[in-house]
């Protein structure tokens, strides 16, 4: 039985190439049928996209195989790579989407092969014409070593990971989801066991930390860690940014007791 | 064979929350194919999401599971329950979400549990954690009993249902749609045989019927039964809010001959 | 097995709308997983919903079924088909939305059916009530002789077709993507083996040609061959309107060498 196969990509829902994505599996497979994806991340937004391939790792079932495309790059010299890690195998353009993935990874067990682009491959659109098709090929039983040759490890972003001094862990915010919470860089594994005390930021004051959203005081901004073991800043029923919070790209420090 | 399952909730195309619900139900069912998801509620609308719970309730074949997710409240001693109500079993916060869903469906035949969040449940996302798992359980022929301990019935809203005073049938617009036509709460039901003359709200002038979007005359707006069995105002070709009509919450009068 | 099932509809995501004609096809048959969906036409663009049958039908297997819904009209006395083209059965209102996948087509093989509209169907939503079960029918296996009757080809759009004068071929861009490329109704094969020299419209400076989107220099349009096979006005990292480039429906002159 084929592999579950999941999608997280800048391609957004006003167009056909989140759809075309689905289409080439089927191209290498018609039976394939357990399919999800992410289109949503901002445009060639490579930390945002880093972050939603980690988040939805983590709820994937052992096995599951991912393909990330986030990929300002296509059709130049950047490399492509196919990955296992963390019990996940994950197809992706070299150049910093999978910096979670695999840095959080076991060590053991983790593997990287750089894919080959096909003669034939467009120029603009290597979603549907490279990575699709060996993301699809690996979820019916191809093996990592079948779609490509042995690699060193995929790129990392800088900026995926926040910077420990003393009492105090420095990161940006990553990803501004629905809600308006303002996610950041900062880890639980960042904060390795410490309690947290509150964060700040340049643009304002400094911030309690709550446990769940509706603890939030209205109108105030809070920090709390959300569900794929980032901290993040909210409010209560409103996003953080109509509060004054920090926006994508924004320094957050979180404060160690 | 398992049940086809579709999603309500507020979770947007910009995050991975509405993948990682997939990625829970393969946690339980690798198996599971038949999903489809609605996550275009807008953020917290409880109302809004009880409209779409009953829409898409509608087309489903009976057998079929949801699972609607609009919880502002997660992580707090909220109720959250399991029904079976019109032939279809529905998991969500007993926050009002299943206002329709429940009170149109025939007497017999309707059940409710309360669910127990798990321990490991994180404090911000149940959806991945509590309602997607008990959702997958049910596709795959999990019974009402096994998931949750006979309830009460679940919460209901008051403003989803329309005032009745003679011959003017109040109620709230509770949804605008891609299109900008301003569904409201007033159904068909309501109106229980008698012919609908007309309608007025306290923005603008009483609006005629119509029978289809293309029967609107350009430039006025027009009231017409949408598909879901809701009196809706509508513009030609274009939002009716362009035109002055009314907007989420607004008031709308549907007049009686 | 049931073929691949590919939707295209002007639906979006903030309705159940899309989710619905999903359902619809479960009534047909629970058993159909290979089910895909493109929801983010324009509220009623005929033109832009045809690109993108035509880019999503290129993607798709032999054999695979469409559904386009772009029905401004619907509930009036406009046709419906369901055309047999290129290998991909689609079935669609008669208003345009075939164009390209049909005037594309090779000539043997290409048929298309009237659908007549069943005497139950709602007035304001036949996606639901009408396309969506007979693509399902299709799907499982149905004839194009079974679900309606021989006609004449589907309506083309004129708008849809570039013009060629001598030097320089005239279209209209079509779509504007998620990355804000402007995407035209020129096509590879209007150009017909031709060098493309550059490009112009009346907003703008002439365009000069690249293969890929990192080739643009910043700050400056450039014009490129698509992975749909129209020519495309796109800028480096950005919306080609941020720097004042073409939008929907505007003229774009694509100059051969």
């Amino acid at each position: 039985v084929a592999a579950p196969l999941a999608f997280v990509t800048d391609f957004g829902s006003a167009d056909t190439y989140a759809a075309a994505l689905v289409a080439a599996c089927w191209r290498v497979d018609p039976g394939l049928h357990a399919i999800v994806g992410m289109h949503g991340v901002p445009p060639g937004d490579v930390l945002g996209g880093a972050y939603h391939v980690k988040a939805l790792a983590q709820a994937l079932p052992a096995g599951a195989v991912m393909c990330a495309v986030v990929d300002p790059g296509v059709g130049t010299e950047r490399g492509a790579v196919a990955v296992e890690a963390g019990g996940i195998r994950c197809v992706a353009p070299d150049n910093g989407l999978l910096s979670y993935l695999w840095s959080e990874a076991e060590l053991q067990g983790r593997r990287c092969v750089a894919l080959r682009t096909p003669a034939d491959a467009s120029a603009t659109f290597h979603g549907r014409d490279v990575f699709a098709p060996v993301a699809a090929r690996l979820a019916v039983g191809g093996r990592l070593d079948e779609v490509g040759a042995p690699s060193l490890p995929p790129a990392l972003l800088d900026d995926a990971f926040a910077r420990v001094d003393r009492d105090v862990v420095s990161g940006v915010v990553c990803v501004v989801d629905g809600f308006g919470n303002a996610i950041t860089t900062v880890r639980s594994c960042d904060v390795s066991g410490r309690r947290v005390a509150g964060a700040e930021w340049d643009g304002g004051a400094t911030m309690s930390v709550v446990r769940t959203y509706a603890d939030i005081t209205n109108g105030s901004l809070a920090i709390l860690l959300g569900s794929a073991g980032h901290w993040e800043v909210a409010a209560r029923s409103q996003p953080a940014a109509s509060l004054g919070g920090p926006g994508r790209g924004d320094v957050v420090r979180v404060l160690l007791a």
